[in-house]
């Protein structure tokens, strides 16, 4: 049952058991260390402090970011999504316990935000633009929604939707009018308008779309009076420093940088902090399904279009600039600088997985392919507990993952979105089943009145392997539909040993029969590509990058004796794989013909013509990019020299 | 007559009238409009003020930069040069005026500062390794050295020679020892010495040097005692930023940015402020052609291979970092950052016209040339009004020249070069004549009991053609050395219409005969080269230079249609010269053979495998660098992708 205007259905990280010699260990260490050691933190930093002080009716004393509160609801839903899949005890009471104390923080009239209960509780709602009260709000319903799912409990969802509904008579004053600084709630009330049938969730976010980026708008306000508003001064969260991501270069108010420049509909270029846009797209296209609304959905097609096709690392990072922490022009994609935000790898995978859903298209399925194993990966450390929040793509061997941030958003996004990846792999509509992702893993779906358990096992991203198991409960027949990744340059399919051609519709091969227990095998193939950016790149002229099936390979100097400037790839070089069991965990190395200068002619000698080539030949070893900075410190580049 | 020690004597200014084709209109525009514009801007800063208001007795008040008083010094001595080839009465009455206020706020004890005798008169000597009073005392000393030799006249001389007086007391004191934080008096002192003939000037000079860079020296005092010296707090000159500039990572003390982190003898590479140092080693060559020592110029020949065979820019640049203004590490030549100060450039000059002199060698002179045509003239805009501070070799088109700066040392440090350039052309030893530099220009000199008189006419940078009419009072048998400039590939040489084949010692064309009234016709060839720099140097990996004769080019966007990444020079293109009189008041400008890709490939696409070239024909553009954003701003840069 798909909703109106949903082309496919996502099956729920509930029905999905994932078994992956690749993802499995990840997400065990994400288990075992990474949630652990978040809620180790949540209790260090203070997070769970506030709520505990605010509870008890405490003023100031806050400790942390003024938008701490979300560390603790991302980690309840990262929790919750575990507790879906297994019984833990330890961590149920845990999720309890601290589910009990933002009940007891929750204010009578439903309010929930403890940095204004501890040191501005009488300023609420009056600084949008950056105290982030909404986007909280939206976090703590996402956890609800997860945590009802997961447990069927209903106490985090009643915390949830009281403030939702407390949120809901404030913005719903004719002489109030204002929108998320953060997006994030727009999502999540379209999330809890699924799990309760509260079509005045969809109306509110709805109303936080449509309140966006008008001339008369709220942030413009308070931009202009910033002495009055809750968060700047003495004591309180903030310098002005905020106000100037709301200017322009000449101190104009522009609100580009929450998207909020001109109304959605008139956006045609990704713009803005980035995991702010990819939130509130997300939004917007949660939205559109509800509604059966083809038009925001051109309007962000438009906008995936100019990201994907201007905006966007080759690891599909979005948001090249640390200031703002976003998108700047077309083309700049600076390589040593890259900001690249984990966060907004996330958010990208959010956001194309329902534009996936919503028109049923595998280039959205390929570019959450390209995120999760790349621009997101790399984000965190292999031991679970380091974690970048600004992946470049060239370092000159001094950016290292950190164990925790100030602003802690990407761990607790990356244990989320590491706890729900079951939610990202297959999908139904009407009569067909697809598998977008392949991810070694177990998942039953009711199709055409049959029960089919799929178990698929997959040797991504080291080969293009996979093996499906279909086993129906009653015969069936209905198109079982498999994305060809737009990585594999031939691919071969047999059922139950014989060879098949099926037809394949916008890259989805189409297997239609009548499944009784069914083995398929594929292998898509993967070879390694030499690509090259858009000539208008200008951090990329005149250098390659190296892929193989859904991975981007980086160079790394422990891997290499020359500096990685000195290398170049010959034109029609090759790259050979190798396997290796030993190396953090097991790792497919590439290693590629390529020249080095000879050094022996530059003795004393800064500059001199040069008119005939003098190298000599050379060998260049990659490694994926995901995992980059887990050995030696030293130089990394994923784009190095290339012959023209 | 050489000094002890010396190779050989340059020529002073005062016997070199320059006419030339190139120089005399930008010597011109040095006169009329740098030097009156600068005389304004000594109005209008304040800095004649704070003279006054200190003639007056006055407190507090002053204005600007806490070593202003050197702008006014650095005019003196600039304005000083153009009395010495032109009478200017009105250029010398209000040289005569400066001069006298200068007198008049000098104190009584010979002190002469007037930020500490506006602001901090109890302070003095404080605080050396920034409040700068012994760089200004060198300025100081350097324009009435300039306005004796050029006047004749002894009343800045005296001012200077009292003010030196005093320094002696207070520096011969025990109990106190210090070196400039900013190196100048050192080579100031060693021309005292010469127009003065007392050795306690050398004497001085000498301690200063040998006192800097030892374990317990004064600055690293200064800095553990920052809250109690000069220049530190309310109402004075600085906030703390100063001190940090001589702490290491780890916030120890390090005194290389002054040059202090080790006695020189045991420096082996350039560090720190590059100014700086250029005026220290300039003023130990100087020290060392005094004493006839060989020890500090042999430690400088090591910094001289370190500096131009690791550290500088093709253009002769120096010291790529902004935050220190000065040297990192080896190859550290980054291009769009680049700071490569004016002042270091000149600074550069200064020191290496000296090693010429100490040693005869003709890298020297090479160097001197590199830097006046390239380094040194970019930093001054065609018009004589605006400056270049920082001079990059690549810009995305935002950097551009101006009018003046709060630390205003670059543009009078021009003037002074520019008003004195004559100095720098012509050599002489015991017997021999020796022309260093190819500069239009008419000069008299006695050797071997005759007066030789040269008339040497020059059409450097365009061509490499020079003519030169020697005429002698009395027969006379003496070797005129010709120096063959690095650049020349082939060098055809006729006396009187006959082809001679010199020999060539060290560069230079040694011409000996009895000379009557001869003309010399010499041809060095130009030839369009690719320069590539050193493997090692990352930010030109893969990329050329283009030179011509002297001149280093650069491609500017007004020329170009392309963005300049997206150019390649072939492995064996070719370059056209095409003089342009029409261009910036006549320019050779370069065109030659690129690829640029075929943009018909890549709509709608931002990465993909390119394994064979899909480029096509183009030309690119080149111009001078010197002359860069002198037209419409946009793009630029001196070194452009180049088939390996």
């Amino acid at each position: 049952m798909g909703q109106q205007g949903q082309e496919i259905d996502s099956l729920s990280f509930t029905d999905v058991e994932i078994d992956d010699p690749f993802w499995s260990p990840r997400i065990r260490t994400n288990r075992d260390v990474t949630i652990e050691y978040q809620y180790e933190q949540l209790k260090e930093s203070g997070t769970l402090e506030n709520f505990r002080r605010a509870a008890e009716g405490l003023s100031g004393g806050f400790s942390g970011m003024w938008f701490q509160d979300s560390d603790a609801y991302k980690w309840l839903e990262a929790a919750s999504y575990v507790l879906a899949t297994e019984a833990d005890p330890d961590l149920k009471s845990r999720v309890d316990e601290v589910v009990e104390l933002i009940d007891a923080a929750q204010e009578d009239d439903g309010y929930l935000n403890t940095y204004f209960t501890l040191v501005e509780p009488g300023e609420r709602w009056t600084n949008l633009h950056i105290m982030h009260e909404l986007y909280c709000a939206g976090h703590l319903v996402e956890a609800a929604v997860a945590h009802h799912r997961s447990t069927g409990e209903h106490s985090l969802l009643d915390i949830a939707t009281t403030f939702v509904d407390h949120i809901e008579d404030v913005f719903g004053d004719d002489d109030f009018d204002g929108a998320p600084g953060h997006e994030e709630l727009e999502l999540a009330l379209v999330k809890l308008y699924r799990v309760t049938d509260e079509e005045r969730y969809l109306d509110l976010a709805q109303y936080f779309v449509d309140v966006r980026g008008h001339d008369a708008d709220r942030f413009r306000w308070e931009i202009e009076h910033a002495d009055e508003v809750a968060g700047y001064g003495e004591g309180k969260a903030l310098d002005k420093g905020p106000v100037k991501t709301f200017l322009d270069d000449n101190g104009e108010y522009d609100g580009s940088y929450a998207q909020a420049h001109v109304p959605l509909e008139e956006q045609t270029t990704v713009e803005g902090h980035s995991v702010r846009a990819m939130y509130l797209y997300a939004g917007v296209t949660d939205l559109a399904m509800e509604t059966d609304d083809e038009i925001p959905v051109a309007v962000l097609e438009d906008l995936w279009h100019n990201m994907t096709e201007r905006r966007m690392y080759i690891t599909g990072g979005i948001g090249p600039e640390a200031e703002h922490e976003g998108f700047t022009e077309d083309y700049d994609l600076r390589n040593e600088d890259a900001y690249a935000e984990t966060c907004a790898a996330i958010g990208s995978i959010f956001w194309n997985q329902r534009m996936l859903e919503f028109t049923g298209e595998a280039k959205y399925a390929d570019l959450i392919e390209r995120t999760l194993y790349n621009g997101f990966l790399a984000g965190i450390g292999l031991n679970g507990k380091k974690f970048f929040y600004e992946n470049p793509l060239k370092s000159s061997g001094d950016h290292h993952r950190k164990g925790w941030f100030t602003c802690a958003c990407c761990p607790p996004n990356a244990a989320r979105l590491f706890a729900s990846l079951g939610g990202y792999l297959f999908g139904q509509d009407e009569n067909s089943l697809f598998i977008h992702q392949y991810v070694g893993s177990n998942v039953s779906a009711d199709v055409d009145d049959s029960t089919v358990d799929l178990e698929l096992k997959s040797d991504l991203p080291w080969s293009g392997d996979v093996t499906i198991d279909v086993t129906v409960s009653d015969k069936s027949s209905f198109p079982l539909c498999l994305r060809v990744p737009s990585w594999s340059e031939e691919t071969s399919i047999s059922v139950n040993g014989e060879p098949v051609d099926p037809t394949v519709e916008d890259n989805y091969l189409i297997l239609e029969r009548e499944w009784t227990d069914d083995r398929i095998d594929i292998s898509f193939e993967q070879t390694v590509r030499e690509i090259r950016a858009h000539p208008d790149v200008e951090s990329d002229a005149g250098l390659v990058a190296i892929e193989r099936g859904p991975l981007v390979y980086c160079f790394e100097a422990t891997d290499n004796d020359r500096s990685l400037h000195q290398y170049v790839l010959p034109r029609d070089g090759q790259f050979e794989a190798e396997h290796r069991e030993s190396l953090l965990g097991g790792m497919t190395i590439l290693r590629g013909e390529a020249s080095i200068p000879d050094l022996s002619e530059w003795e004393s000698c800064l500059y001199r013509p040069v008119r005939k080539t003098e190298r000599e030949d050379a060998t260049l070893t990659a490694v994926p990019y995901f995992a980059w900075d887990n050995r030696e410190p030293g130089e990394m580049r994923v784009w190095v020299r290339g012959e023209e």
